[in-house]
């Protein structure tokens, strides 16, 4: 008798073990998963999926903080993220209380309980019953908060949940803060090589906001080529940076009111090789100055500054070539008004097959129709394309 | 008798679970180390030490894939990753075996083992007995390799070691792979930042590199002060982009051989405050602006955008103007040739308290003692300073 006993006993204790390595295999597989990416997008959502899956929940929801704003950033794997993003205050709802008390919480009846905020569910028309809480926290401050929200089957959330959660937490707040550290130092290096351009580009009276155009013009038109991930990323830094050999061209070239003489223009050309060479001994810039450089190029041949043709011109150089002329046509020059939309579609499509690649010229058209495309002049001359 | 013989089929499994939940939390535990940090270095010491610990090995050592050669960036958590880079070809020794493979090998004995290259054993002194080495995945691609050497006590690898390296370097590359994407985002940033500010500095043609030199200067005088960390950074954006705001300033006055008329000393002037206005906008160069903005301060308020004085001047504008006048001063002018280093301190000395920080200046003499600042004639007049 005694030896079934034990036998029993030794039964429990291994069962008790199984579940133990499941839930270590679980957490091992979610630190994987949540690790895998710098985007924090991604992050989020693995962590929504992960949330709900350790936690047997309905639905999970990630809040950060942003400026004393909860912020909600992401919910149970949708997207929403990027679309909609909702607040509450730093103290507000179960999720304000959690980041006031560093603690995780269960609440086992939200309309039993005073600190919970309808807000969420009255603008989404979901229905929260439960909700299980924790802290995201890195080292001792909080950065968000992890919900898991109405247990599967309607129970309520037990400890096992909480720890299960808490140590998903524990991954997702180092990711999450990567990503964010991640994702600040790509705006920081776009934002300052955007204002050195502006810079440079103020030196030249008839360009401003040309840089930040190009580079909506020519992400759209890529866009509907299908350019993807870091193609985008580098048409988009191809096309800030398209005009900053300008830098070389003397002041009284770019400044000149009237027509340039051959000479002078001769120095106008030199700005897209001076462009690409400033920028040549960056590695990680290979990809995106063959765009600066060859801008000037023509379809037929008769561009500048290598004479290239045709598919020889590379793809991103072929885009900002659209994209810039577009912009040029749209905006005043000391000896001309700026075209209506229309009419410098319309000089886009005449040269289509001559000065530019036809493909380049439908996306841009494709992206123009989409609402895409917003000239200098558009908002100016809200009748000028009738 | 078969029931005594369940208890121990049962105590066996349990004791078998012990050692695979010991192994998880290992793991769970390598796993929160080694993703907590983007720094390459910092990674690759953690790698180094849990290496050890989950092989029990008497030393531990990484090699990552860089242009066909597999160089040895880690051993044993010793720092040596940042100062010998030892490289192998890529094909070349065990670690070249695993990366053609890509597959985990054990070596019981290297000196029975064609494959090994003695190379790193020469070179440092260490001798190598047995080798575990298990190679670094992104996913189908090999980009690095994980060894573990010497079994402590002299035994030889197992099996288990392994599985334990393999699934660690899981882990590892991956973290590995963040913390280069982190570094090379860093290093474009950087080098675009330097590339614009060159090209800006190349208008005025009697600063030739001086942002590179200004850089070094500033960033060698706030070591001396005990400057760190993300601080260190922000003086070296400053410093960087210190004159970005002479876009903004004619090029006839820029260029003008003479002394300036005071109406073009006041053009001149207003280039610390167009720097500062150009980046205001960039949310994560706010510690960075003011250095920018104000480093043209004096010490006693006779300076210029704002007439600020003493501890009122943002500290990195005290260190750049330090750096910026020694700069200046050992530079050839149209109309003065450079002062030697030793006159150009002495300068400094003279107008410490008055124009500079005393606290900047003793900073500037100490890093100059230690060889930290190298002005941009010392080697062309390397008597000069007799």
């Amino acid at each position: 008798m005694d030896k079934e006993k034990r036998i029993k006993e030794l039964e429990t204790v291994i069962e008790c073990n199984a579940r133990h390595v499941d839930e270590l295999n679980e957490l091992l597989y979610s630190s994987k998963i949540i690790n895998s990416s710098l985007d924090l997008y991604q992050v989020l959502d693995h962590l929504m999926e992960l949330a709900k899956k350790v936690t047997r929940a309905g639905a999970s929801s990630a809040l950060l903080l942003e400026d004393d704003k909860l912020c909600f950033v992401s919910a149970s794997g949708t997207k929403s993220a990027e679309i909609k993003r909702q607040y509450l205050d730093k103290h507000e709802g179960i999720a304000g209380y959690v980041v006031q008390t560093a603690k995780p919480i269960i609440v086992d009846d939200v309309t039993a309980d005073p600190r919970f905020s309808g807000k969420m569910d009255k603008q989404s028309g979901f229905v929260t019953h439960s909700i299980l809480a924790v802290p995201l926290r890195i080292e001792n401050s909080v950065i968000g908060v992890v919900e898991a929200v109405n247990k599967v089957g309607g129970g309520v959330f037990g400890d096992d949940d909480e720890h299960m959660l808490s140590r998903l937490a524990d991954f997702a707040a180092t990711a999450i803060h990567k990503a964010k550290l991640f994702g600040d130092l790509n705006d920081l290096f776009l934002a300052t090589i955007k204002a050195l351009a502006n810079a440079i580009e103020a030196k030249d009276p008839y360009t401003r906001g040309h840089s930040e155009r190009i580079r909506d013009f020519s992400v759209s038109i890529a866009i509907e080529l299908g350019v993807t991930g870091a193609d985008l990323k580098n048409i988009e830094i191809a096309a800030l940076l398209h005009d900053t050999g300008k830098i070389g061209v003397p002041e009284a070239v770019l400044r000149k009111q009237g027509k340039l003489s051959e000479e002078e223009f001769g120095e106008m050309k030199k700005h897209p090789v001076i462009g690409a060479e400033m920028l040549v001994s960056i590695k990680q810039l290979h990809e995106a100055i063959p765009g600066i450089r060859h801008h000037q190029e023509y379809y037929n041949g008769r561009g500048y500054p290598d004479g290239l043709k045709g598919e020889a011109i590379p793809f991103f150089a072929r885009i900002i070539a659209v994209a810039d002329t577009f912009d040029a046509m749209t905006s005043d020059r000391p000896y001309r008004a700026a075209l209506s939309d229309d009419q410098a579609l319309g000089e886009l499509k005449k040269c289509s097959g001559e000065q530019f690649d036809p493909e380049c010229v439908k996306g841009f058209e494709r992206a123009y129709n989409k609402g895409a495309i917003i000239s200098q002049k558009k908002t100016l001359h809200p009748l000028a394309a009738q």
